[in-house]
C-alpha cells in the first residue's frame, strides 16, 4: 500500500533573511509497507520543530568547506531533517513496533522512512502533551537549563538579563532564573511579548527592544547595579549593551545569534577591555554536549510541569503548508514561545 | 636629613597613544626619617615595574563615572604608583627594619614614603636576580600561568597560539605551553622577536604579523588543523583570526588588550557564530584573582628556572628619566620582554 506524502525543500541556498518563496512543497509517495529482511521503519509525523538554526544548514557555505554549522547543510531539493515526533506505522525493526511514539531527526514530511539510528527515544509517558518533548522537555529546553546551570552557575538574587525571552529557550531560561530566587529581565520584539513576561512568566520586567534608541542606557535603567547573567540569543547591539552593563565575574552563555544567522544585523564588538577588568566569560554551546544532565534536567523539569511552577507557551501551525511562513516567521519574531508544526492527531 | 627626589607625573590626562611629552620629571625632597610614634617606611627605589596597563588609569575616562580600569585613576600632577621593588632605609614599622628588601605598590620616583598597607611582601631569597619579582616570579608571572592553566586547562599536545609572544606575558606562556607539551606558535613585531621566539625561547613557530596581510590566512598556516588554546594580549583583528582558526572547545584566555588601550586599532568583532557552534570560551582575567595558586607558580616556576628550562628575558633601562620613553616604546613595541627601570645598586 502507498499513500501520498507532502514533504518540503529548499530551492536554492539561503544567504540572508529566509522568504516562503525559498521553499518548495512537494508531494511524493511512500509505501506501508517494508521489504522482508530489511529493518527499516516508516513513521508518519505528528510533531515537527521548527528552529531558527536550520537557516545555518540552508546557507551556501555551510555545504562549503568554510562550514559554521553543527549540522549537515540542506541542499536544495532533498528532504530536510530536524527534529520530530512521530507514531511508527509499520517497523521491520524488532525493537520498535507499530504504534510506538518516537522522537528523532526525521523528515519535515508528513511520513519518513527511518533507519534505528534516526531515533533519538521512545516516548512512553502520556502525563505531559507530546509537543513538550519538542520543547520544554526537548532539546530547547535542555538548551535553557544547561546554559543557565551548568554554564553561568548562577546563584540566588543575582541579576539576570535573557534576550529572546519570548522564545523557546529564553522564556524558560528566564523562568528557571526566577524559580531559583534571581532578578529577572526579558527583552522581545513587541509589547504583547513584554506583557506576558512580565504577567504570565513571571518575570521582574520586561521591554521592549524596538521601543529603545540606546540599549546600553535601557540594560542601565533595569539593572542599576549591572547585570551578573545574560543569556544572549541575539548576538550583535545586545551584546555590546550587555557587556557594557555587566557585573564584575559577568557570565554569558551564547545559545544563538540571530543577527548573524540572516546577516541583518552587525556583528557585536564588544570591549575586550571590559571583558579584562570585570573578569567576563563568555561561552558558546550546543545542548548535546550535555546530555550527561538530561536526566537531571527531565525530572526538574517535570516536577516544575506537575506542580504548575513553570509555564509552558507553544505556538503551533497545522501541516506541512504552514512549515515555509512558520520558519520565516522565526526570524521576524512572529512566534510566541517555542514553534511547533502539527501534523496529524496522535 | 633630607634627600632630593626625582619623581614623575602626567602633565594631562591620555587618551589615546601616550608620548614622552605627556610627562613631566619632578624633583621633590624628602626626608629620610620619620616622626616618632609613626609607621611610615620610606623605601629607596630599586626597580619600576612598566606595564601597559597603566595607560588605562592615566584616561579622562578612569577618572569618571564610566571607569573600565580596575585600579585606581591616576590623575594629572599626582605621583603615579604601580609595582615596585625597594630596600627600605628607614621604618617607624616594627614589622620592617633597615635593609629590608620589599615589593610593593610604590611610587615612580627614587624613594617612596610607603604605609604598611602598600607593601605586598618581603622578599628574603637572593637565589635569583631582584628584578626577576616583578617579572617572571611576580604578577605577570602569574598571569602566565594562571592564564594558561587555569583559565584555559590546556593538554599535552594541544595546539597554542600566543600574541605579543616576546612581551613579559607571552613570553612566559609560550614557555609553559612548551614544557608541558603542547604546539606553540607566537606573533610579534619584528623578525628580531620572531627569530628570539623560535631560537631562545623555543616556540615551533613564530611570526611578524606586521609582515602579513590577512592574519585569517596568517594562522591558517601555522594552525592547519586549528587551535585550541589562544592567550590574547592585542583584541582586534587578531582575536578575531584567531576565533576564526578556532577547534571544537576552543579557550580564550584575554590577559590584556593592546588594540584598544589607545583607540589605535578597532575593536574585536568576533563570528559569535563560530563561538556557538565551536563552544569556543573567551575569559577575561587579572592575576589578582589567582593569589590562591600563587605558591604553586612560584614553586614550579623557581624550579623552572633553577634548572634552566625557563629562560628570562628582561629589558632594563636605568634612572627616573627613562620611564617616559619605556612606557611609550611598550605601546611601539620597543621591549624585549619585561620592561623594568632600574633606579640604584641592590
Amino acid at each position: 500500500m502507498e499513500v501520498k506524502n507532502k514533504y518540503l525543500v529548499i530551492k536554492h541556498h539561503i544567504e540572508d533573511a529566509p522568504r516562503e518563496s525559498n521553499f518548495e512543497l512537494k508531494t511524493g509517495t511512500i509505501a506501508l509497507s517494508v521489504a522482508p529482511g530489511s529493518d527499516d521503519i516508516i513513521v508518519k509525523n505528528l510533531y515537527i520543530s521548527i528552529d531558527p538554526y536550520h537557516i545555518n544548514r540552508m546557507k551556501f557555505s555551510s555545504s562549503s568547506q568554510g562550514t559554521i554549522s553543527f549540522a549537515a547543510p540542506i541542499h536544495p531539493g532533498q528532504t530536510i531533517d530536524g527534529a520530530v515526533i512521530g507514531k511508527v506505522v509499520v517497523s521491520g525493526n524488532a525493537k520498535f513496533q507499530k504504534d510506538d511514539l518516537v522522537l528523532g531527526v526525521f523528515t519535515w514530511a508528513e511520513y519518513s522512512l527511518v533507519k534505528e539510528g534516526n531515533i533519538i527515544k521512545r516516548l512512553e509517558s502520556s502525563e505531559f502533551p507530546l509537543s513538550y518533548h519538542l520543547g520544554v522537555l526537548g532539546f530547547n529546553g535542555l538548551s535553557a537549563y544547561a546554559g543557565f546551570f551548568e554554564l553561568c552557575k548562577p546563584l540566588k538574587d543575582e541579576k539576570v538579563f535573557v534576550s529572546t525571552a519570548c522564545g523557546a529557550v529564553g522564556n524558560l531560561v528566564g523562568q528557571y532564573a526566577k524559580l531559583l530566587g534571581c532578578y529577572v529581565v526579558g527583552c522581545a520584539g513587541s509589547n504583547k511579548k513584554v506583557e506576558l513576561l512580565k504577567q504570565k512568566l513571571g518575570f521582574d520586567e520586561a521591554f521592549n527592544y524596538n521601543e529603545e534608541k540606546d540599549l546600553k542606557s535601557a540594560l542601565k535603567r533595569y539593572f542599576p547595579d549591572g547585570i551578573d547573567v545574560y543569556f544572549d540569543n541575539v548576538g550583535g547591539e545586545m551584546l555590546e549593551a550587555a557587556i557594557a552593563n555587566m557585573r564584575l565575574f559577568g557570565r554569558v552563555a551564547v545559545c544563538g545569534v540571530i543577527s548573524e544567522y540572516t546577516g541583518a544585523g552587525r556583528k557585536a564588538s564588544p570591549s575586550m577591555l571590559e571583558i579584562v577588568y570585570k573578569r567576563i566569560n563568555i561561552r558558546g554551546f550546543l545542548a548535546a554536549d550535555f546530555l550527561n544532565v538530561f536526566e537531571d534536567f527531565s525530572a526538574k523539569t517535570s516536577d516544575y510541569l506537575r506542580t504548575g511552577k513553570l509555564k509552558v507557551i507553544e505556538d503551533i501551525s497545522s501541516g506541512v503548508e504552514s512549515i515555509p511562513s512558520a520558519f520565516v516567521g522565526l526570524f521576524r519574531g512572529d512566534n510566541i514561545g517555542k514553534k511547533i508544526i502539527n501534523l496529524a492527531e496522535e
